[in-house]
């Protein structure tokens, strides 16, 4: 049984292989036509998508799912019309492929040159929300690559029924067919596709941590981790007040649910005094839940005290663990102990300790006095993401286009021959 | 017993990654001056190190090892001061490491950077030449990554006698303590190595097809696959007969034993009459074996005809296997079905010809009219390399310092939040 499941993924595989082949070489204008060909016909098959989406709905309030989870998979036209916006809005992105990422000439004359060019085929594993079934097609095909998709057993429905759409649109209009698969939901798949080497060029988990752990540890294609953010706002000696407020509860309740919001906050010690009890008061007053450390809790005696436990947990909810520190020292290496190389921030007056923070400090994005909240691809101009990458192998941070491509380098001589 | 390998290495790797974190913030001149000193110190450690390599030649000879694995394993005083004066090689490259790829301004406000920084830990699994130990604790120390050497058994004694010269001339100089670790030789190392995710950054394998295969299959740690060379020249109908002859000649026999040798030669049938005959010529003239398909057998029937395994595979050897081909069509489709996507040549004098084979070929290096011999770090100018990647993400092609590292954003700001 599952080595026929193999056979089947693998054969599902090659042929997005031999598709990815002629995708690779199409030109912009054909895959921002399909792709606006897309946003097109989701608009026009709103019914047929929401009437699937209706059916997964009644399933999973059959098998008991939680509200918030119904209310992820739950799709409405105000949802599919975002999602055929973001794929206008891919078209509208600069195409990775064909840059030409740097090039020289060699001693003897050939001219040589990197250019960007299409991975292959990308596995995407993903749960709950169906949007992601569309901003994954759009991401992976304006890129070039041809994509499979493996979404959640609860909204499997939804997802046939949106890919069936996108498939439809994207080939009647140059896209070849295979470049989109939409495989069963069902947990088996997992297995087999992140075992799929060398047929599948890339796999990327969007998922909680277990996932991810498990297609790290099993994973025989390579692996892009996303996601996991336990980041951290460290308030420095010389932390102004108004500027410290404003950041921690920015990043902690702005979004609470996303993974570069802030699920801890490293006090130094001399700011206890004048800073803690604004803080507190501020997160109170937003409804977040407040875990100390023994010497927060000395400072507030009515606060939950933190177990060992939270400091290296993402609650992504209205939870805050705060701890009071000796030094930048003790704070650089408490992130980099407990962090998840995400997002971390210092808040500081002081330049050389600045300075030090963000040399020291082991994370895909680092911030001077700003938000970890800025830690996306739209704020970072790459207009579109499929995740922040926590790995640092191949790209680390937002992951836009230009990161779900590779390169060649193109070697131009006229008879050339090494001595 | 497994499980004790396990936590030795689990520590040694803990002490690395430690290393690694003061490593990785060492200033290009202290790095530089490190790596002159090791440079020095294999010099007046000549004796000891020649010592320890006949030993390992002496057991090598006992154990009945070939005499071409006894070469590779033999150190002279010539090799030690090829050894010595690569190391000068990479202290004269420019550091990767702060190097700023990019940098812009958010609408907000603030600066964003993307700054080269190391990756940490980095394992390194080779075979017999013991010359790589230095090499790659040079190339690593100067992108300011800790190395874990796993060599091979039969050169143990070398590599340790040659790591111990290196680490005391560069911890006497202000290297951290534990950036430099060589491991037993013993091949279960290498299956606990693959497996301390999260602790090393990388894996890079160097050596034979069943190492990388069984590397790929079974790390939980990312790996850099490097080296597999099974490089195609294709002479298209009209393909020039002197740059063919020329090409073929250095491609195959100017150093048979590396990756980027041409293992094979596909030939338009147009010119099978007219450039074959010249080219086996030449070919036979260099002592050079052909398996040829069927149609090149009908054309020259003394020829050993080639078998169906022959065209996977990698010789390094004055071996090639030829096909005659009828179209540059079937010349890319056999390159993608049978090449290894090291790099892949063209001959030809037709424009259109030569810009469908690089757009259509999937290979880290694709010529127009050169040999393949040029895929090299040197060749390339990143001044060394730790291998040729064959693989698509992170790295593609010849890995200079600048791939053995990651980067970071920085985003300096001024309160920004977001909104």
């Amino acid at each position: 049984m599952e080595s026929s499941l193999y056979d089947t993924l693998k054969t599902t595989a090659l042929g997005a292989q031999r598709a990815a082949q002629l995708l690779g070489q199409l030109t912009t204008a054909t895959k921002d036509r399909a792709l606006r060909a897309m946003a097109k016909a989701l608009r026009t098959s709103q019914s047929e998508i929401l009437e699937a989406n209706t059916a997964d709905l009644e399933l999973g309030r059959q098998m008991g799912l939680s509200e918030s989870l119904l209310d992820r998979l739950k799709l409405t036209p105000q949802r599919l019309e975002g999602m055929a916006q973001s794929l206008e809005q891919i078209a509208a992105l600069k195409d990775p492929v064909g840059e030409i990422v740097s090039g020289w000439q060699h001693p003897d004359g050939m001219e040589i040159k990197r250019v960007r060019v299409p991975l292959g085929v990308i596995g995407i594993i993903y749960e709950a929300r169906p949007n992601v079934t569309c901003d994954a097609v759009g991401l992976c095909l304006k890129s070039g690559n041809s994509v499979l998709l493996k979404g959640g057993k609860e909204a499997e429905h939804s997802n046939q029924a949106i890919s069936l759409v996108l498939q439809q649109a994207a080939y009647e209009n140059g896209i070849p067919e295979h470049s989109i698969e939409q495989l069963p939901g069902d947990r088996a798949v997992v297995d087999v596709l992140i075992r799929l080497h060398p047929y599948l060029a890339l796999v990327i988990p969007r998922g909680g941590q277990s996932l991810i752990d498990f297609v790290v540890k099993s994973a025989t294609v390579p692996v892009l981790e996303t996601g996991i953010g336990n980041c951290h706002i460290y308030l420095a000696a010389s932390a102004p007040l108004e500027m410290a407020r404003r950041i921690v509860l920015n990043a902690k309740v702005q979004r609470p649910s996303v993974c570069n919001a802030a699920e801890k906050l490293l006090v130094h010690r001399d700011v206890v005094v004048t800073h803690l009890e604004p803080i507190l008061a501020d997160l109170a007053e937003s409804g977040v839940e407040v875990r100390g450390c023994p010497r927060t809790v000395t400072f507030d005696p009515q606060l939950k005290p933190a177990t060992d436990d939270d400091w290296g947990k993402e609650y992504l909810d209205k939870i805050i663990a705060v701890r009071v520190v000796d030094s930048t020292r003790e704070a650089i290496d408490w992130i980099n102990r407990y962090g998840s190389r995400h997002s971390e921030a210092i808040v500081t007056a002081n330049y050389e300790e600045a300075h030090r923070f963000v040399q020291a400090i082991d994370a895909a994005a680092v911030y001077i006095n700003a938000s970890t909240r800025f830690t996306d691809g739209g704020e970072f101009g790459f207009g579109a993401e499929i995740g922040i990458s926590t790995q640092k192998l191949h790209a680390r941070g937002p992951v836009g286009l230009s990161e779900l491509t590779t390169s060649k380098y193109i070697v131009s001589g006229t008879g050339q021959i090494r001595s």
